[in-house]
């Protein structure tokens, strides 16, 4: 089995004529497939198809995407038409996903690089374009280093921690969000044990999750998403910790469906739920949770597993990809910059926005 | 398609050298197939593998297997060594399940009979048995009726009713517990909606529960077992109603893993959640919940989805098969014998053993 920290997610190849390569992600943990990718076509695919996913990943692939976006262009063409080329670019990658923020944030701060004063020519423009990109690749990285330092604490010897969905390495550039932490708290050499939820349903959990922590040499069981309460009920959960998909002024945090009935469950247990993310997850354009738009996908997702199909061909289904925890029920927000407890518009604020 | 009302779940065909003929769970929505048994074994076997399931179905099942241990026994072999058999018979099929209550309930009535004094040959016993296995499902057929009338009234017009697993005619002789009380709110006239939680890992809810709505006409929507604390956030449920395995006199229930979640969910939305089960899965010779054993069950079932394999193949797993939800979370309890709001040791007993 290959090791973890050789993995990246997803890189740049090359120069400016180089390609994305990413972990086609759909295929874990049966197969492990790098493919290569040149359009950005592919890599809207790509993130729609969830061959990466991960709200950072997301908006790495979507910065890449923006570089791809202005490969066939000529060094000499007009650069105000490769500023109007990398708009379009921008825009037609906005709509591969809605919720996660980082890829709006990835395309908003490549648009930004590219009107700074001293870009007068598209080859200027390009090459600018693609050290950003790989900049928020490279502090994508740096960002999982500083939160599960931070988050590290968290976790004491012995305990339970729960977890849902994928927000390891996989969903990063390399090492994670939530699992960053636990990664962290493991090269302290503190012993811990990981359940590990399944998340339907597309078993982000079952697939990703478990194959991470077990090349991290984490001990960790697998359930289904409804197992969790008992588990809490039984004593055998100590804390909860998610990644998270966009988190609003306040606080509120949409992430992968299922973990607002986890926060609902950790509560009533006494049990702290922690979010962990990146600052490049905070929108503080929205003052809370009812703002963030929440992707419904295909049915399809729900009735098929592979290649069964486990319900009534034509039954009607509700697949929406994310729910909104408020922040109530968040004992803390992990970031790089520090961990936020009892978060609210005001400590937010504070810890977000003076970087 | 079929129609719901012509299903029978489970039954016996011909006389005393009949068969046990019931429908294969296991196959279904794909493939609706009856088998046909004949001896102890293959009852045992279908019970484990979960051909037939849900509470009150084990219990006539394994009546039925009762009968089927005695089908050799010549007519004319003495009666004590016929009601010794019937004993291993029982104690045989005991082991095929532990936590529903009606397999346990169901094997000691038929080992009463077996006590009445008036039988005093081989053949008279065969022929009580038979009469009493058929009267146990006769009756669970009319404490379904009985406790759908009762519940019907619990669910009012518009509303969004959700459910988890399967506690439908498939899980009893016919009809159901709580798929009966939707069966008897639909069936006077009152229009509701229907959220059914697909019950990883075996999927009793998106192969059977829509199964089941779809026939009897009633609106329903397919959702996975993590959103269901997402949609009482949205405000689209207004009651949870659930079947049960075994309920202690004191109302804690034993369900299908999962049911202590929606539980503390329900409670924490304000929506009151009820359980539906006849008065054959009371066990009031335990106090509370605490002594109702819990099966686990392979982790293949975690694993495995038909052909396709879901997770790291030699990944650690946790499967328990139910949970147990404290009475306290429980508005009332349905049964054949009335409803039970708030219930508690006092008014349990008072309904259940005043048969």
């Amino acid at each position: 089995m290959l090791k973890r920290v050789n993995i990246k997610t997803i890189k740049w190849v090359g120069g400016m004529d180089g390609h994305v390569e990413l972990i086609d992600q759909t295929l874990l943990p049966g197969e492990f497939r790098v493919i290569k990718i040149k359009d950005v076509e592919t890599v809207r695919q790509a993130i729609k198809r969830l061959q990466v996913r991960g709200a950072p990943a997301i908006g790495i692939a979507a910065a890449f995407g923006a570089v791809l976006g202005l490969r066939r262009m000529a060094d000499d063409a007009p650069v105000d038409k490769a500023r109007q080329k990398l708009k379009e670019t921008c825009d037609y990658l906005a709509t591969s996903r809605p919720t996660a923020v980082n890829l709006f944030w990835a395309l908003q701060r490549m648009q930004k690089v590219a009107t700074e004063s001293k870009i007068d020519n598209t080859r200027q423009l390009k090459d600018r374009l693609l050290v950003e990109a790989i900049d928020i690749r490279d502090e994508d990285a740096a960002m999982c280093q500083a939160l599960g330092a931070h988050g590290a604490d968290l976790i004491s010897p012995g305990d339970g921690v729960l977890t849902h969905c994928n927000a390891g390495g996989l969903a990063t550039a390399e090492y994670g969000t939530a699992l960053g932490v636990m990664f962290a708290a493991h090269q302290r050499g503190k012993k811990f044990h990981v359940f590990v939820d399944e998340t339907r349903p597309l078993l982000q959990g079952a697939r990703l999750t478990t194959w991470e922590l077990a090349q991290a040499g984490i001990d960790h069981t697998l359930i289904c998403d409804n197992m969790a309460g008992a588990l809490m009920q039984q004593g055998k959960i100590n804390l909860v910790i998610t990644g998270a998909d966009r988190i609003a002024a306040n606080g509120d945090a949409a992430n992968k469906i299922g973990t607002y009935s986890l926060a609902l469950l950790a509560r009533a247990h006494n049990i702290p739920f922690y979010i962990a993310a990146p600052s490049s997850t905070f929108d503080l354009s929205i003052p809370d949770g009812s703002h963030i738009p929440i992707e419904e996908r295909p049915p399809k997702e729900i009735t098929h597993v592979g290649s069964n199909c486990i319900a009534p061909a034509d039954v009607n289904v509700y697949n929406p990809a994310f729910d909104v925890t408020p922040h109530q029920y968040i004992a803390a927000l992990i970031t790089e910059r520090g961990v936020i407890h009892s978060p609210d518009s005001e400590n937010i604020r504070r810890l977000i926005t003076n970087a």
